[in-house]
């Protein structure tokens, strides 16, 4: 028998437990899942004899000690400040670890000695960085195999809701940490293009958009993500005249949410003076300057951010009910933090909702002498609010990565991510059978 | 005999060793003066007797602990961040110590200790903070006296230029800490104006002025400082309905830097990625969307930030010479530093050259069942690029602090700020002499 250890069990777990528990018996694992809660998860899951649930304080050291000595590899799905510590402990413990978060600047450092023991910290093995990793490199290695180069490559994942469930005007709920959404893009977005870096300050983001069509799924917007010039190197494409990577909203969004920025709303730097008193309204009101109060305020909005009064992203954000007098309601929050409240009410999946992984790379290169242009696109479907797109997207590779780990057909060790073909081609092939399958069309550019 | 240590001999500190020295003989007092280089000092400073002047390194511990443990009051005129270490070793030797710049947080925590010991700490006694609050409290106090509601309290300090010397499109030349300048405003402005809490993030703070007049010396633009609810309490106006601090600049200044906010220069958050090859030209280019890069740049910047191509705004900017090809030459380099490069070259003081300090207090307050505005304004000018209006304002105030701390006339202990009236009066009394004197206006309110 092996033991797995998974630690953290929430939202975007789901798919990953249920994979681990098909896979139990004949892989013959036993499966201990820790997270500070764990009664919610199904009875089937709790009810399996290969499965031992139990609540799980990460900053509990005999119990973190205790736990990660009994696993023969350790998943955390805890959220990503807690990484470093799980890391620590499994290099102690001698434990292989794996993880669908960035390497942070710690767990870099823990490279050498990991190697030293013979362990694999395989982190970066989810969707958004995973998939996208995964999937980019194969098209990349396949391009430069063939002697191509590669002269632009612009990169896209967006979590939104399937058409059928896309019930509001924001065209958006969440799947994900509300938080992140809420401080999305908040440091400066760095990029090329056509040989020159770009810089793009945080109140600009939103309004700086690029629209895509995806066959049979309509248009998006993409937004620029943080850093995309640390990419280069990892991706072998030092010299490229062109790279970008960012995230997908639906048509609307950007806008309406450059119309909050403006206002301040996002805005995680300080604590508001008496949120416990303050409405949603009285909250707006405090962004815009005094006097013409009589105005209405959604006039005075638009005026302030130079929009027309009746324009769309005005119906969207009166659709959060931010022009409202419903009080916030907190004893202490940031702006964003009061923002986060009611947006958590208002994005809320409903049950049977299905969610929606977009995924799209867009490459220019040269071949033979000519300019072609190679879309690679990946539409993954939720089946419900619980099986959601981004819980299938996240989790299964975690857990076929843990499966191959565990046969010992991954070979590298220290800090690793799945950047190599024999990491990607593995997992790629058995995410096929989930609906992870990407659509490659090629055209030749005049 | 008394001894004085005076820490820090840079630009703002010309005027006050002027004012120790010219007193030093009455006084009795041996003037002390150590900085990292003290070689620019007036051969009549450097030759008097009563004045030892040495290299002074304030990461050097003996050397601070032996030079302080001489001393009867230290003043610390160094940049803001070492005052903590110079406070911890006054604490230690016993000695009292006066600064200009604001009480930081490990600062306000010596206050018990430095009571337990006598020892004054008199901290924000410069021009803002200093002045400002001296001129303030006079009036609050006088206001409050007389049986007056104080409704409103804006106030507003400028270092401009005396109109003789005022010969650029900025109307501007820096008599401070350029760093300073260039990256004023970054965490978002706090007030209260009609019982609203008031919140200006960044992008938007230089684009949300209001203008003044003071009569002899035209028109003056106010932007909103920090937090400006702080100051409610220590005025003792917890509350007042309207309060706000603020910055005075020349008309057109706040309009042309809010183009360069737009555009994202004055950022210190990240690090460039060639400023070692980038012109600034290209600098202001890679914050502008690749594509219609034949468009003359002054259009696109024009078109990106919603102004016309022949706004003063643009002329004001090209003045700087950030749209011409010259390098950058740093080899490492945020925005922000590479914009401070570029500024300190053009607004350097010339020889002759008089700068101007602006201070505005308006009030409103209700006296005997009529509605009053009180109008308090200050003007001071520099005598040449040496004997600024900014060295004057800075260093008298510190001086007279020092001379009142030796002659035993400053009875409280602790961590002090110019507040009270025994102070205040003490101070703004002798600094009328030096031309620091206020105009007052009242007006009835219909």
């Amino acid at each position: 028998m092996k033991n797995i250890l998974l630690l953290g069990a929430g939202r975007s777990a789901s798919v990953l437990i249920e994979y681990l528990v098909a896979n139990a018996v004949k892989e013959t694992w036993l499966l201990a899942i820790g997270d500070v809660r764990v009664d919610h998860l199904p009875a089937s899951v709790l009810t399996n004899p290969l499965v031992r649930a139990f609540t799980f304080d990460v900053h509990d050291v005999a119990q973190r000690e205790e736990e990660i000595s009994q696993a023969d590899v350790v998943i955390s799905m805890l959220p990503a400040l807690f990484h470093p510590l799980v890391a620590t402990t499994c290099l102690e413990k001698g434990r292989h670890l794996v993880t669908a978060s960035y390497v942070p600047e710690d767990i870099k450092q823990l490279h050498a000695q990991a190697q030293e023991k013979g362990l694999t910290f395989l982190m970066e093995c989810g969707l958004d960085p995973g998939i996208d990793h995964m999937s980019a490199m194969q098209i990349i290695h396949h391009l430069q195999s063939q002697g191509a180069t590669i002269t632009s490559f612009k990169s896209f994942t967006g979590g939104l809701m399937a058409p059928e469930s896309d019930t509001n005007p924001w065209h958006y709920k969440f799947t994900w940490n509300p938080r992140n959404v809420i401080l999305a893009g908040q440091s400066t977005a760095k990029y090329i293009e056509n040989g020159s870096y770009k810089y793009i300050p945080y109140p600009r983001l939103f309004s700086r958009t690029e629209t895509f069509h995806v066959e049979g799924y309509g248009h998006f917007d993409g937004y620029a993500n943080r850093d995309s010039l640390s990419y280069r190197e990892p991706y072998g494409l030092q010299e490229i005249p062109t790279m970008l990577r960012g995230t997908l909203r639906r048509p609307g969004y950007c806008q309406a949410w450059q119309v909050l920025v403006q206002l301040g709303l996002p805005d995680d730097t300080y604590f508001l003076d008496n949120p416990q008193e303050m409405t949603y309204r009285e909250l707006v009101e405090s962004f815009l300057p005094a006097g013409n109060e009589h105005a209405p305020l959604r006039e005075r909005i638009a005026d302030y951010v130079g929009i027309a009064p009746d324009a769309r992203e005005l119906d969207m954000i009166e659709w959060t009910g931010l022009l409202e007098d419903e009080p916030i309601a907190m004893m202490t929050a940031t702006p964003a933090q009061a923002l986060e409240k009611l947006l958590t009410q208002k994005w809320q999946l409903s049950p049977g909702d299905k969610d929606m992984i977009v995924m799209l790379h867009l490459f220019e290169y040269e071949l033979d002498g000519q300019k072609q242009k190679l879309t690679s696109s990946l539409v993954v479907l939720g089946d419900d609010e619980v099986h959601t797109a981004m819980a299938k997207t996240v989790g299964l590779p975690v857990g076929i990565a843990t499966k191959l780990l565990l046969h010992g057909s991954l070979k590298q060790t220290g800090v690793v991510v799945p950047l190599q073909a024999d990491l990607y081609t593995a997992i790629l092939k058995e995410l096929q059978p989930y609906g992870v399958q990407f659509q490659e069309r090629v055209e030749v550019l005049v």
